[in-house]
């Protein structure tokens, strides 16, 4: 069978496991996760694989390699989503992967190192208000206690979900040994819109950003909007408004790569004939560099702080995250880069600004991620779409470098 | 009995007429407005007035003159109250004016022109959606369709609500003529802190500013705030903080009087990781002075365009509305003003920001408002307080006000 009408059928009938039709809703442990997680086990007994379930549920099918004790290739991704979704989000990096061993098959390549096709649970926080938790589990970063903690809108447990559905995370059943890892990888679609932009196929991914979150209240004084002369004023939105456009600027004009944004903003009164007198700003500030995000950080703190003193506004200011990004690692990122120049393929380098579940691993063993453009830059949301001929050729991609990792006489630089 | 007890215990008594106990709750033609309403009757009749009550329900109770077919002067405000609001917006006005018909009596001062106190009814918007209702029936600008077609929250038709009183709007029984007015005058807290700021106990309004009200949506882009770059981006809430800034900007620096507020913000999707998509703000624009008011208007507009343009955002503009503003009458405003200089009291020429029944009646008759403070320049709120001191003084300056324009010898310039 021709590897697209392959992918072609496998994405479709993933589609099928959505509680709804608003695109994909398939909530982490939810019934549709588990028939999505069955139809993956097959196929990846299919493509030859052995199945082993980790404490987490995490799903490890492995292609022996010629040395079974040298150290392991993983490559996966995850294939929960979030409520009303896409159908690649995830799904790209565990199909892809799966077809890439599908073609070592068919093209009779014998690894040396051996390859394990991973899938990690819970990938999206949607459930939990907690992201990538499956390769956190993998990784020993999250203690059973956690999982007692975390609960979902029915405030059932973490721990309790996963009982329900056979797993047992007491028992502390680590299938990937994070001391034996050559290499990892991740295919992706880039949720972004800088591929499509450039026209370019393929991203490969130097580093994942981390953000810093901060919660911002504004108090000022809500008086009469009629009565108040502009100069008797303290209007928490015009100093929330210059906040906003200080972020805007700070990023734009920052040297270094870093975003920042202001997602959020919750003004009260919020009526028409009242002065605001109280906002509530969210931001969120990204770099691949943690000390590019620190040093924004740090100005627009400052920022804040000369605005509301000119304005008279008392802030509240309260870190809600601050997490360390990751750079990724250049053994990695050459192999990808030797594929696409071997194959004339254009590409870019580009962070990450979203996290993925490669972070984590990235902490244990060289690591690196694929990017395949999707339309408009559009990730989760039901308008969710990436072209069949970019996915084939990061599939491509993906085998190659995955091939070129496994290799006997691929080295560690 | 002094007027400080007469005046004191008719505040207590009015705080008595609530919903609830968080302030005063006392929606028109609630029980507890028609208590009040019954209450406030009842000091008319002691006052010696002959009650009469139109086909809105409003209460006019007549001083006789001297020459009973002279034009009349009207003297009033309203006694109901927004949702957890103060004992002073309006009650000030119909307690000051039941005394100063007391202090009349007591000092057998006798009027030529016959003296109107009236209560309009239903002022406030909180029930039915739209203020000055009672001012607006009295002067002919409120047609019993209207009446069926505003309801309350819970459907009831203003119209309906009339009948379950005992009010037959359809007989058109209207008591004020509006031909034969000489003076129409109100007394009203500041429900601002100008006077407070300044330390002047009485400000003589020179003019009701009416506001232009926009409802602005701004359309951008709703992109992942981490896998966009500053320069990839139409932020929605960066426009709208652009507007926000413009507008407050415009008003600031503009050589006449007026004032503009941007008092809504509705940010979507308002999380933390995407860029916001869609804003939807809500401007308030008011002067005394229709021109400026229309000129400032223009001026926002164009700001709005060029910022829009600028960032492509796409702009949908809604006039909600567009009111006239009202001058007030230098006949009525003089004669406050020689009072106070007569008693060496401070006062301040100042506009209303906020709306009165008082810009209907300046329509038909000479018109003028007398303000005192607040404190804090609060209103609508339980917090809203003014001092007896400052009551008193208002009091007494409406007083001798409404002596000098009921007075034989006192003519229109």
């Amino acid at each position: 069978m021709a590897v697209q009408t392959r992918m072609a059928e496998n994405f479709a009938k993933m589609q099928e496991f959505s509680a709804d039709g608003k695109g994909i809703t398939r909530l982490a442990f939810s019934d549709e996760d588990w028939q999505a997680r069955t139809f993956i086990i097959s196929l990846l007994k299919q493509a030859g694989l052995t199945i082993r379930i980790d404490d987490f549920g995490n799903i490890i099918g492995r292609r022996q390699g010629k040395n079974p004790a040298a150290p392991a290739v993983l490559c996966g991704s995850h294939i929960d989503s979030v409520p009303h979704g896409g159908n690649f989000d995830g799904v790209l990096g565990v199909l892809g992967a799966i077809e890439a061993v599908n073609l070592m098959n068919e093209n009779n390549f014998k690894n040396y190192n051996p390859i394990d096709i991973v899938v990690f649970m819970c990938e999206e926080s949607s459930r939990f208000g907690t992201a990538t938790l499956g390769s956190k589990a993998a990784c020993g970063k999250l203690t059973v206690r956690d999982m007692k903690q975390y609960k979902d809108t029915d405030n059932k447990s973490l721990y309790d979900i996963l009982h329900s559905r056979g797993i047992e995370p007491d028992k502390r059943n680590k299938v990937i040994d994070l001391k034996n890892l050559k290499a990892c990888i991740e295919m992706h679609i880039e949720q972004g819109k800088v591929l499509e932009n450039i026209h370019k196929p393929i991203g490969i991914v130097t580093g994942i950003a981390a953000p810093t979150r901060i919660k911002l209240e504004l108090r000022g004084k809500a008086d009469h909007s009629g009565a108040t002369p502009m100069t008797m004023r303290n209007d928490a939105l015009c100093a929330a408004a210059e906040i906003i456009l200080s972020v805007e600027n700070i990023a734009l004009t920052s040297l270094q790569p870093v975003v920042g944004t202001v997602g959020i903003a919750n003004v009260s009164p919020n009526v028409m004939n009242v002065i605001p007198g109280e906002v509530e700003l969210g931001i969120d500030i990204r770099s691949i560099y943690a000390q590019v995000k620190t040093n924004t950080v740090s100005t627009v703190k400052k920022a804040i702080e000369k605005i509301s003193q000119k304005r008279k506004i008392q802030v509240s200011l309260h870190t809600l995250a601050d997490e360390q990004p990751v750079t990724l690692d250049d053994y990695v990122i050459n192999s990808i880069e030797n594929v696409c120049r071997e194959d004339n393929i254009a590409y870019n380098k580009m962070p990450s600004g979203a996290g993925h579940d490669m972070m984590h691993l990235a902490e244990h063993a060289p690591t690196g991620m694929i990017f395949i453009p999707c339309r408009d830059g559009i990730s989760h949301n039901a308008a969710e779409w990436a072209d069949m001929k970019d996915i084939l050729r990061g599939t491509d991609v993906l085998y190659k470098t995955l091939c070129s990792l496994s290799a006997a006489d691929s080295s560690i630089n």
